[in-house]
């Protein structure tokens, strides 16, 4: 690895100085301004970690983040990826013991905590992108706290021996049972909002890189949706050699902050954690090794989180004739196109659920809200009485019809808030059930190869609304 | 017109025939794998309008969407750009008059209300995505409302004659009054968020558009911002030819819906809507024609709007090589990457001033909340006095007692509920504050040569947080 790294690092100020005669930002088309530096295998090897850093909460915070610095500071990965990271003071450590190693970092900040996303890199950071996804549980759940987090996907660019890399970190809402999981519909439309942003914001680069805590098991929607739109592959399943949990697994029972029975019905834990790659027509990329901690870590009392830590070694090679057809269409054909069209249409019926169910919650508290202010209403006519016909007594004992009053002013003002709350999470529904509807036209489409009907058209409404897709239509 | 319409709808089937023969979404690199399916000059129309679409507020609102319907199905413009049609009622409507002539559309939801953001096209949408701004005004400003409206900035992609086009619809906040304007860190941080979206989701776009209404004036700090970041072009300031309102205003004092008091002391209008677009390495644009509606519409009673509406025809002039360094990047030098330096840290001095303003909330907002709470605590001490030491007589009257404990509750809550809103503000404003800061060393390094020092480093730290930037350091 050393005489990788040196090679690495030359190349770096090699780009560095070919990059000062690319004059201005937004012009610079990584495809073609910036000439490649170099032929022979480059090698970048990534790190990703939930750092479960609830300060106070989690046991040993303090000394686990030690413990991280220290491993960081010796692994020299080109490129930390970090979630849970919640307290800036953390960070501020973290940045400062790897300011040798790794001199370039982002903290991410969103939402009232904050996103807990922070990116150590070797190399430069050009730029920065934060996006927060628009559904992220629920205000009143304080005891799950994902709310206050603000979950969001951030994005990090920079240069690898002249070749762009695009590489992303995200969060997603957590799973507090699976055979309930009230937030499901929350964590589809993350993964829906995660593909359009990878692949809207990851058209000029040569490499693409994607690590985080996804809550998510490889078979579950949302990580199908992710990877069969975004064309991203996953490391655990590409990689030349594994060393690690059995099928990879990143929460396991061995590990001594589990909590066991969270883990049911997979005793033996799951895998929820992920690097996923993508290469480009410019470069080609595998994964030659792809490790995950055990558990516990030699030498040391306890693990470095309750989650795994992945590693991931890529294998860059950089393609001398850029090849429109390149390598990756060829491996997609209608049949990929067809699960594609299945995916999302699964995505659309669980936002629908959860329209349904944000919409039922929205009615409930405008009624709840209408019964609030009718009930006041008719406390402050009662209040009235003795004042407009003097002699008469109050009904009710002032204590009581006080309190009644405060009652009825809480009940008017929470509904009022959650009405307010139920409206944003029917609109960002709304938008995501929407933008999935065109995404199905737009896929129909390539894949019978005509344009759909307008809506009206029986077929198109067909198309967009049953499951599964009548692929094949009579007409 | 008619001829250029006719020649648009044949290459449309054209592309969508050849479109159909590419497999999957993420491999089509557009700049690659669709062959240009024209040599000759292509004609693109595009119309803005503001549409003051408050239902049973703004006046004459239900007229004026017809009148708007019938304008946009007579002049067949190929993409329409609507701002604040806030009620969805109104852009069904608008969807059912112009099926014929603009099938495809796409409504963007956000928010509590809405976004108020639409667009109508002749071509066919292949994906949208939509992007919620971090920052956007204060929902107590109930009277204000865009809080309420969740401002976005929303993309939607169409093929044209082989062309691939983004083309971004936005409405930023509003400018209530100029000389003291609280918004102002909150329309810097959206238009640094536009600039960034559009620039990070247009990398493979063969022509880029951007419009609607941005409530900056041309020389603002935002408009600046985002026009010197991603190279869009003015409509206005580039057209060859010009039919409209003087020096391009849009909201007028011949308008009879203008509040006159509001344009003081610009007393003849002033500008704030824009149409802006950018070419690429594989095709030339050129604005032939821009015009703006002149405050009244001829044989009705009255305009379209308060805004005038906007309408530009540009000419895409497909260009047969790929030039790598090509007609842009002449036109940029160290002067322009100077300026956005400057620019870019005029707008990292405003986002801190609207930080600062932030923390110093947050600090009363926690304050107050703790008065609140000693109050109740205080409150409840004397309400428990008579129970525990029977025949001690409550020393206050039970009115005035019970309605302290009411207005401290909600004092406490309110507090509360203002500290968790300015916790997310200032998490928003220094993750645009961090953000820039990595810009500008990113334009530094560009602009030197050479990488940054590190933090700690005293030129780096001075050209992260001088105003002006010492462009030409000793060092």
């Amino acid at each position: 690895m050393q005489s990788a790294a040196l090679q690495a690092a030359l190349w770096e100020i090699w780009s560095n100085f070919t990059q000062a005669l690319t004059p201005i930002g937004h012009i610079a088309q990584p495809n073609t301004a910036v000439a490649m530096a170099t032929d022979s295998p480059i090698t970048l090897r990534v790190f990703s970690l939930n750092c479960w850093g609830i300060r106070y909460r989690s046991p040993h915070c303090s000394l686990r983040y030690h413990m991280i610095a220290e491993l960081l500071a010796s692994e020299k990965h080109d490129v930390v990826l970090l979630q849970e990271v919640w307290s800036e003071q953390d960070y501020l450590f973290l940045k400062k013991q790897l300011i040798c190693t790794h001199p370039h970092s982002h903290y991410f900040k969103s939402g009232v905590i904050g996103s807990g996303l922070a990116v150590f890199s070797k190399h430069n950071l050009q730029d920065s992108f934060l996006y927060r996804y628009s559904l992220n549980g629920y205000p009143y759940m304080a005891h799950h706290g994902d709310w206050f987090g603000g979950k969001a996907v951030g994005l990090v660019i920079f240069n690898v021996c002249g070749l762009t890399a695009h590489v992303y970190v995200t969060h997603l809402h957590a799973e507090y049972c699976r055979d309930k999981d009230s937030y499901l519909p929350h964590r589809v439309v993350q993964a829906w909002e995660l593909q359009q942003f990878v692949r809207h914001t990851s058209r000029g680069a040569d490499l693409v890189i994607l690590g985080g805590d996804l809550n998510m098991h490889p078979q579950d929607l949302g990580t199908r949706l992710l990877l069969t739109y975004t064309g991203l592959r996953d490391c655990y399943a590409e990689t030349e050699q594994f060393d690690g949990c059995e099928e990879g697994r990143t929460l396991i029972a061995e590990n001594p902050f589990t909590d066991k029975k969270e883990l049911i019905p997979f005793e033996k834990g799951i895998r929820i954690d992920y690097i996923f790659f993508k290469g480009s027509s410019r470069v080609c990329v595998k994964c030659k090794l792809f490790s995950t901690t055990k558990g516990s870590v030699p030498g040391k009392p306890f693990p470095y989180s309750d989650h795994e830590a992945l590693s991931a070694e890529l294998l860059l090679l950089p393609q001398q004739t850029v090849d429109p057809n390149g390598a990756e269409l060829h491996s997609c054909d209608t049949d990929a196109l067809a699960e594609l069209v299945d995916t999302v249409t699964e995505a659309r019926t669980e936002v629908k659920v959860g329209l349904h169910c944000a919409e039922r919650m929205r009615h409930t508290s405008a009624r709840t809200g209408l019964l609030g202010l009718v009930l006041l209403m008719l406390e402050l006519a009662i209040g009235v009485v003795p004042w407009l016909t003097p002699g008469t007594q109050q009904p009710f004992p002032q204590a009581s019809f006080y309190l009644l009053g405060v009652l009825c002013l809480a009940t008017l003002l929470s509904a009022l808030l959650l009405y307010i709350f139920y409206c944003t999470q029917v609109k960002a529904l709304q938008a995501a059930e929407d933008q999935m509807h065109l995404a199905v036209g737009g896929l129909q489409e390539k894949l019978h190869g005509r344009p759909l009907g307008r809506p009206g058209d029986p077929y198109y409404e067909a198309l967009a609304f049953s499951q599964p897709m009548p692929l094949d239509p009579e007409e």
